[in-house]
């Protein structure tokens, strides 16, 4: 026998499960919460539930939110002629930690892969076109991957005929690092996308 | 604001006060766990519960267990003329896994520490002694640290004079590692160990 109780096996099984933690990290997770408080682990197990209770998806923007519309689409001081389109709830997240960003966005929930059967209808295009009255600009900031690539080029097909600027973010060398260690496709696009000094 | 919901912003916390686990990671864990069922979410918070209220020490040989005394303590088929001492319950489980050692276990939780303020009385020292009646070889399986090493000498000390056999697992070069990357204290002990082949 490896385990000497079920109850440690179920929560390596659990911790195991999540996407980044190995059989090894999940048994010292799991160890290293024996050892807490168990109001700690209580409060722990409280909220994971609430997680799965409280959090619903905004019925404007489809981010991850307690209360509907969601604390960015009810401000009053956001920008609501502009909307980012992004994959995820963590995009938002990521794009709101640069302070630079005062519009509204858009979560997709995905992007197109016929490779993997995610069609049109398995993403949230249809809800971002249905509120797309006194928008003035999409930016388009998925994942610079093919499929990310092909879905904005989708949107910005549906999109421009209806008179509202289409942007999308820069692709290019990232600050910090250096030419000599960026791939081709990184540098061809830092290249095409040149500003004007 | 970077998170739109609370119940999001207090898994995050609880999962990167995790040993290793870092502000993102926790947010990408988090994420998953939103993505999942709410059926494994609930698993999941129910598993930690019962962790808090299923596992407890064995009263004998202090590893955790649900059942007292423990699987391994209570079992016939072990060979209880022999202790092993380790410092952790991971430890066990570590051992558990070779397959190759079946007498009992004895976990101090701890190892002498004088810089941290772990002396005698802090791990299961007394507990160990308590149950030398009926043992012929104590085996010590203790981490190689300088700590480690002092309390497997200790131990030692007291358990000799008792007419008990009192041995060390081989300290030395690991299986499939080279001599060429292996430090010097660990050459030392591999020659000081050697076998008659």
């Amino acid at each position: 026998m490896i385990y000497t109780s079920q109850a440690i096996e179920k929560v390596v099984e659990y911790f195991s499960s999540l996407p980044s933690i190995g059989r090894k990290s999940a048994q010292r997770l799991t160890y290293h919460l024996l050892k807490q408080s168990p109001e700690f682990v209580e409060g722990f197990a409280v909220s994971l539930n609430e997680l799965k209770q409280y959090v619903k998806y905004c019925s404007k923007c489809f981010n991850y939110t307690e209360t509907d519309p969601c604390p960015i689409c009810s401000s009053q001081k956001r920008d609501n002629t502009v909307i980012c389109v992004v994959e995820d709830p963590n995009d938002v997240m990521a794009l709101e930690k640069t302070n630079g960003f005062f519009g509204l966005y858009h979560v997709l929930h995905g992007v197109l892969n016929p490779l993997d059967g995610i069609s049109y209808e398995d993403i949230k295009i249809k809800e971002l076109i249905a509120r797309l009255s006194g928008i003035e600009e999409i930016i388009l900031a998925l994942n610079p991957s093919i499929e990310g690539e092909v879905t904005s080029q989708y949107i910005a097909k549906i999109i421009k005929p209806l008179d509202i600027k289409v942007t999308k973010i820069a692709s290019g060398v990232p600050v910090g690092s250096s030419l000599e260690f960026s791939d081709e496709l990184t540098l061809t696009r830092a290249l095409e996308g040149r500003v004007v000094l």
